[in-house]
């Protein structure tokens, strides 16, 4: 597959889209009713925009794909959904008919190998248990995909330094879904504070967490996870606390906790709580709590004239950012919202027309893993551990 | 001195007052123009009022002292200012002269011991630099008067049990002056994480900072201070997460930071931050931050169905408290609003009079100087420290 030039990538779409066809077709129900499936007209509108759109395989079909990332192609300028691979040959159907991808591109994780041969597909999204998000990506890379993964990237830094290297060898993208970093509120943050808007840096406060539901989900089970809430959801705070600072953590301490007798606790290895702090070189500390059994939703950075914030911080929706620089009132200024999802996938598209590098690509994923290995060692040995291999 | 009986504590003052004389009177301007001093009107209601009333000693008039204390005994039911104890005769001539004191009872830290012979004094208020707090509560103890001391209690826990033994041994009541306890916002997050209104606790965030000034003040000497922003004002986000866990921490971690070259910070052994994590037995993790080069002012409970908060948290006012059971929108009740002074110097009076145990007396500073000892041994060592001695 040639890469999408950046001449062919205008910013307003001048062909139909597969969007805009189905929009005006109005979308599967229309598309039934005229007695064509609604893939045809995708497939049809795609091939009309021609290689302008980047054509994605979606990874696993669980839940955020199906609520999150499948309707959020449907917002992107730059993507479309090409094919669905899944274990689940029924739900794989009812989700390629739902979101107008052509049924012969539905593959499992056995002939998924064979995309390589399918022009349609430029790229794989790893939407899988963390733990798979290598051995995916690696085959991506080799079927000649460029390769978008979920967070967090994997669960060592060795596996995400084998994505990396499978990636590089096969001339391919790879970039982290950390959708965060292109959701306008955190990017005003991290503008605000790298301007000095409130003074110089001196404390980060984040929290990242969530009411964890059904005790049978991957995400309880180490083997796929990894890991509990660090893992799943705080390395969003720790994440942020890196964007916010700009630097890399030298030193890290840490505490877990599982509460026992709790089924969804039940693995010695998948946390409830972990709190954890880091150091990063120019003094500034942060202190981050993640958990699985209470909401956290705030990253704030504590500078020497005021303060600059997100809260809700990661939601999909209603992210706000507001700051206090000591000048009148705080200030919630209005900086937009994006569908997060959209605007990373359009972000990779373009990545991948101008062969630029993404702004979250695999070695910020190993990053976020370097410092998650340190983390845990910290909880585990009671002992403050640097962080090694930056 | 005789302890004042509960009976004779009436909740609605039925005698002239020594604030409702001088109010009366317009204060000591007026006082002034009828040709007689303030303090013999202030001394007048106060023998009118009988022994209805604590006379404090204030020990110290530093500017807590003088914008904060001493306003505020004017604001006080069972209380008044009685008496100064300076090492600066003409401050203290001036503030007795604004505040009604008879100048025959100001002292000096030379002669503080002959306030024994001073009927007039029932209790001292201990407003020195920290490393003198065991001092002057010891000697006050001995001259047969009632400690309230501020926080922190001392710079060791070695200091604070000499106090309580002093105090002990004396018959005497001892207070530590943690204002929060006594402020509505804070009292009702206590409540409302104990009734469980948003489920079960499971992470606190607590923190307390400020942008230190004068690099010449005590705070900023380790012999006075006995340690930088964790012992001055990280001791209220340590306290508040010992206050709304109803918990004693049995492990911490830590991290302190000095930047390399600022004045105020020259003092090796006084930190510009001191951020530490605390585990509860519960299994709740307490994260928190302090610092004297950022304004830090909330303390939040993280719970399984919602959170409480205060914030501002520890700000003399304006102190708010909050929380979101989710039902309906976060709901901000107006608890009320105190001076945090005044009601804690009250508190006092009615535990003295009513020889009853002061909801913050000295076990409860102790307990905080043992979690701080540990905090620094933990920063110190790199290493996680459980806390011993509780």
């Amino acid at each position: 597959m040639k890469p999408i030039s950046s001449s062919r990538v205008p910013s307003t779409p001048i062909f139909p889209t597969r969007r805009n066809v189905l929009r005006a077709a109005g979308g599967g129900i229309l598309a039934a009713s005229l007695g064509v499936p609604a893939w045809s007209l995708a497939q049809q509108a795609a091939g009309a925009a021609g290689d302008r759109k980047l054509g994605f395989a979606i990874v696993g079909i669980g839940s955020l794909s199906m609520n999150q990332i499948l309707p959020a192609l449907a917002k992107t300028r730059h993507c479309y959904a090409a094919a669905i691979v899944s274990g689940h040959p029924d739900k794989a159907k009812a989700q390629a008919e739902k979101h107008g991808i052509d049924p012969k591109n539905i593959y499992n994780y056995e002939n998924y190998d064979s995309i390589k041969d399918n022009p349609a597909i430029q790229a794989v999204y790893v939407v899988l248990p963390n733990a798979m998000h290598a051995e995916y990506t690696v085959r991506g890379a080799k079927a000649g995909k460029h390769v978008l993964t979920e967070k967090p990237m994997e669960v060592t830094s060795a596996k995400c330094r084998e994505m990396i290297e499978a990636c590089r060898t096969a001339g391919k993208k790879l970039m982290v879904a950390y959708r965060l970093r292109y959701e306008p509120n955190n990017m005003a943050l991290i503008d605000t504070v790298q301007k000095k808007v409130c003074g110089d840096l001196k404390i980060i406060e984040a929290g990242a967490g969530f009411m964890i539901g059904d005790p049978n989900q991957w995400r309880l089970e180490h083997s796929l996870s990894g890991g509990g809430c660090l893992m799943d959801i705080g390395v969003y705070a720790l994440n942020a606390s890196r964007y916010i600072s700009r630097e890399e953590p030298v030193e890290v301490s840490a505490f877990t906790h599982r509460t026992n007798g709790e089924p969804r606790f039940a693995d010695p290895y998948v946390e409830e709580h972990c709190n954890f702090q880091l150091r990063f070189p120019s003094g500034v500390l942060a202190s981050c709590a993640s958990s699985y059994s209470t909401s956290l939703n705030r990253f704030r950075a504590d500078c020497t004239k005021g303060w600059a914030e997100v809260e809700p911080a990661l939601s999909y929706k209603g992210v706000k950012f507001r700051y206090d620089d000591r000048k009148g009132d705080p200030k919630t200024p209005d900086v937009g919202s994006v569908d997060h999802f959209a605007t990373e996938m359009d972000h990779f598209a373009e990545c991948v027309a101008n062969d630029k590098e993404p702004r979250t690509p695999g070695e910020e994923g190993l990053k976020d893993l370097l410092v998650i290995e340190s983390i845990y060692e910290a909880a585990e040995s009671g002992k403050t551990v640097k962080v090694h291999g930056m």
